[in-house]
């Protein structure tokens, strides 16, 4: 399969990029590519993105940004950054993409854990990560052509425990290259509209 | 208890005044209102209309619109319509509302039984009512001074099936006034962080 990876260059895209390289071909972008650069908050920009690239069998993100930070001070424009970058970005994703995937393809999301487990200064990812299992299970019924959509929510990572983990107070860290099953079950496997949990 | 209610003249909002208003003065709101008219997709409306209303027991809102259409032409343009009016607009009556509410006041939200189980056209009201289903969840852990957050996921209203009826085939239409009740139990009860199905 062709396969395009959008956030190729962090920590989960890396692993997943480990797992279905072997058997695939990959097409890596990322916010700083070379390559293929994209920023999925532009919609000009995901739409150049897909010109580019052509016909793929299926779509990964591992990309977007949302807003940390206290309740009581949160603004509705900070909260808005999460909606328009981690929410709005990868559904944009999903939107463009469904023209430009081969019969038969596939869309594979990230959302996270923190929808269902709430942490500290956490109430946007809460409610992006929410979001974007609930959008896979509105589009999945909709998509054309056996085009499947997925999501997958991980728990917070082995790897990014130096910087999130005083978040995450007695969550059972997973290591990325398990993270990284999921995605491939997402790709190569048959079902639509699924969470896939990592926890 | 002193209770705003945004959304006040609508199918829901008028159900829930009819259940409250007997034992609670209602500051009644909503978009085309004479006495307390607020548009929640702006936030100096928002800011303007607590300023005038002054501190509150509880906050209910019954507001907010989304964008229903089919995923094979939704754009990320008609897709942001429903995330900054239905799900920002009642993530800021929460976020600039908590500064407005007396110790032990409440939120509560509407989001809708699409979170869930997914119908045609229906893509961008899955992600949105998840999305409020998950802000309430990462919101409840953070409010402060005793202050409770809840929302309320209704099947589609008996009331508006002349509306709706197409796109919800099978789905056992409730009342409003049935609904009504699940408001009730967020403003007069104690749990924080629910999200009360009427499904
Ligand atoms: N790490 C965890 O523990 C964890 C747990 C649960 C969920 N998640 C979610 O998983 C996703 C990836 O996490 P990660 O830790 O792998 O992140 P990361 O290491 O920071 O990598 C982010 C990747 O996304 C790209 N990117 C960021 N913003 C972008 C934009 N606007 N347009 C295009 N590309 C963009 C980055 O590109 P450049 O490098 O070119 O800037 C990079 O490739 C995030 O949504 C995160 O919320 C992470
Ligand atoms: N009806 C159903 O079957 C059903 C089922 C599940 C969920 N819901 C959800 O429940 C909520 C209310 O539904 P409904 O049927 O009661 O709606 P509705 O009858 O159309 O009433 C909407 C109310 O919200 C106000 N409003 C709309 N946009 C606003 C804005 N930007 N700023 C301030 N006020 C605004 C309206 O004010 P004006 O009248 O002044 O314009 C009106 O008071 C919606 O979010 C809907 O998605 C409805």
């Amino acid at each position: 399969m062709k396969i395009l990876i959008i956030g190729a260059t962090g920590t989960i895209g890396q692993a997943v990029i480990g797992a279905l390289s072997p058997r695939h071909d990959i097409v890596a972008a990322s916010r700083s590519s070379a390559g293929f650069p994209v920023d999925i908050t532009r919609h000009d920009s995901v739409q150049a993105l897909f010109e580019r690239v052509g016909r793929v069998d299926a779509i990964v993100s591992t990309a977007g940004g949302l807003h940390f930070g206290p309740l009581s001070t949160m603004t509705a424009a900070q909260f808005n950054v999460g909606l328009q970058d981690k929410l709005l970005g990868q559904v944009d994703l999903a939107l463009t993409g469904q023209h430009f995937l081969n019969d038969g393809g596939s869309i594979t999301l990230t959302s996270g854990i923190v929808a269902e487990e709430p942490i500290a200064s956490g109430a946007n990812a809460s409610a992006v990560n929410a979001a974007l299992d609930g959008f896979v299970r509105g589009a999945a019924v909709e998509l054309a052509r056996g085009i499947r959509i997925n999501v997958v929510s991980p728990n917070v990572l082995q790897e990014s425990m130096g910087v999130y983990g005083p978040f995450f107070p007695g969550f059972e860290a997973v290591p990325a290259s398990r993270v990284a099953l999921a995605y491939v079950r997402s790709v190569e496997g048959v079902q639509t509209g699924r969470v896939y949990k990592v926890w």
